[in-house]
């Protein structure tokens, strides 16, 4: 336990740093297993080279980090009183060398600097965390991809809820809602993001959201869903035809099945995400649908949706084992259709482990 | 239209200023109507005291920009080119002064700062716009308060809904799962934040989250809600019996109302954040339950759930018409019963115009 924070307290030891100031809430939740967005209120987890660490939050969020099992001090402060001060002046009672920082360029807002630089005037922010936490947090530990399995199981649950409620004149709405209501019930706290059902021409732009259209047969419906389990996440999409499905439909649904499995067949440690990404795209390409392809093939995840593996052109990113991302090809046709396949995976030295198992293959519902 | 935008640019031009630099996707969305969460990619409005606005933006969200009306240029990037060096050439295209701008430096991160550094190497980072924008969003215009009221009907209906799902044995999950299944098959596209349901000692961390606590007769069930309606969000509590209530409950109970109730009425132009918080604080310390109320008394909203008012104690903000926000006064004691009633509400010259109007009286749910 705290592994990542002894990690981190003598990294601050080599690069001769007074302190590592952790703002960002999902990484203080990595690090401490206390799990909290305070919104606009102020959290952080402080580091020392030698010093115990201690967390500053809100006065009402105290005792529920002491709940978590955290051995180390943690201090509360009022709405009315001046956070920033408190945490200076907490700093200063710990170490007499308080100047060189590391902090998280990545989510410290100018604001927040500017306040730190007004209760410790001499600050410099020498280092950037954010990389490093997430370099951290991209190798996930064989208890992180249990949970990522279980909420890819809850997410396989969900699509069949999904797939379920189907039905001629229903909205995309009504069927989201369903779904949702369903998985819910069945001890799911939270979708990972808001479940997104698409039909028909609808589905055509990659970044709408679900609304009111209406399902007719023929058409087909994309479901791009993620559940938190633990607080981890899934992130899937599938694609399915309703009642009966045309040549057309079922050609580019094919490109797209074969882009998405031959990049997922493919990957292994050792391969760039910019490589992979193009595995995908040139089937798709190849066939003729390139210009369709209009986003990235994937993105990291773990304790949140969005980590910070791009898999996209161009990126060089390695891939190692124990990365979890996603694999998302997909083809939009104004006007037309949008079909997009995805499973989220993580890689082993055998290649990639998925952690949703719905059949991929064209399912037509009646 | 674009009202805001010319009086930005009216104030570049007093400040003698270059660029307004806009990347809060919520102040865009206000100042443009084009709402997209970009995540982690970049979405930057820029502004110049003379020329044209544009809307820097990733390349598959360039049509539904252009879908919202906008009139003037919207340039697309592909996630494998540097946007930044981007946004620096089409900056350089209007104008050769470029070196004095305006940020938000409440959500600018020092990642971004260092980036814009990069292509703008003598940038100096003058004025702040995260105060600017916000003092523009919180007076509301009529059409954003009719919007707010759509808004609190939904909730008004989301609360009925929630009270028709209470049954013994049913778990807080799948309470709030009927209660969300039936308020989005209606045509609600999202709630502004996790729905909260809380049965009993459960509900004594206002904190806490919705969860497999199982409700039994005599228990106390709190609501904590809102929903989205055409960008604009509802928040909203109540706190309702289910079957029977003691004396205990209802005497906490009254506590509360009581201090909602005066507050709710006493509300008036010219007073300050920190009255208003005081005013609800004494009825409930003079109670005897002070220790109890652990946090303010309430915030802003609009577009989204939590705007830049605090009705906290010793806050000196003097609210003014057309300023929205919540009153939330609670007492939470541990072991036994959590109780908190929530109206957000505009303020008008004659005083608050709640949003929602399920009744506050004490309501026993058979």
């Amino acid at each position: 336990m705290y592994q990542n924070i002894k990690e981190l307290q003598n990294w601050l030891n080599v690069q001769q740093l007074d302190v590592a100031y952790i703002s960002d809430f999902h990484s203080i939740s990595y690090l401490t297993g206390f799990e909290s967005d305070p919104i606009e209120r102020i959290l952080a987890l402080v580091l020392f080279p030698q010093n115990d660490p201690f967390i500053f939050a809100p006065a009402l969020e105290v005792e529920t980090v002491k709940a978590t099992g955290w051995p180390y001090p943690v201090y509360g402060y009022q709405d009315s009183e001046d956070a920033f001060a408190m945490i200076a002046g907490h700093i200063k009672d710990e170490t007499t060398h308080f100047e060189n920082w590391a902090v998280e360029k990545g989510t410290l807002t100018l604001e927040r600097a500017q306040q730190i630089q007004r209760v410790v005037p001499n600050v410099k922010f020498k280092d950037d965390l954010t990389p490093l936490i997430e370099r951290m947090r991209l190798i996930k530990t064989p208890a992180e991809i249990e949970k990522m399995h279980q909420a890819g199981a809850d997410a396989d649950r969900a699509f069949q809820f999904g797939f379920d409620a189907l039905a001629t004149g229903k909205t995309e709405l009504e069927v989201m809602a369903e779904l949702e209501y369903h998985i819910k019930a069945r001890g799911v706290p939270a979708m990972s993001f808001e479940t997104l059902v698409q039909f028909g021409a609808h589905a055509a732009n990659p970044h709408g959201s679900t609304g009111q259209t209406k399902l007719l047969p023929g058409e087909l419906a994309l479901f791009d869903l993620g559940t938190v389990y633990d607080g981890y996440v899934s992130d899937s999409t599938r694609t399915v035809a309703y009642q009966s499905v045309t040549d057309h439909q079922r050609d580019v649904y094919n490109v797209v099945l074969e882009a998405q499995l031959t990049a997922q067949d493919a990957v292994k440690p050792g391969m760039t995400t910019g490589e992979l990404d193009q595995i995908a795209r040139d089937v798709i390409t190849k066939a003729g649908y390139g210009e369709y392809f209009v986003h990235r093939l994937g993105h990291g995840l773990g304790s949140s949706v969005h980590e910070s593996i791009q898999v996209a052109p161009n990126n060089d990113l390695v891939l190692e084992p124990g990365m979890a991302f996603s694999i998302e090809p997909g083809i939009y046709i104004p006007g037309d259709l949008g079909i997009r396949i995805e499973d989220s995976v993580v890689l082993t030295e055998a290649g990639a482990d998925s952690f949703t198992h719905t059949t991929k293959d064209l399912q037509i519902i009646d």
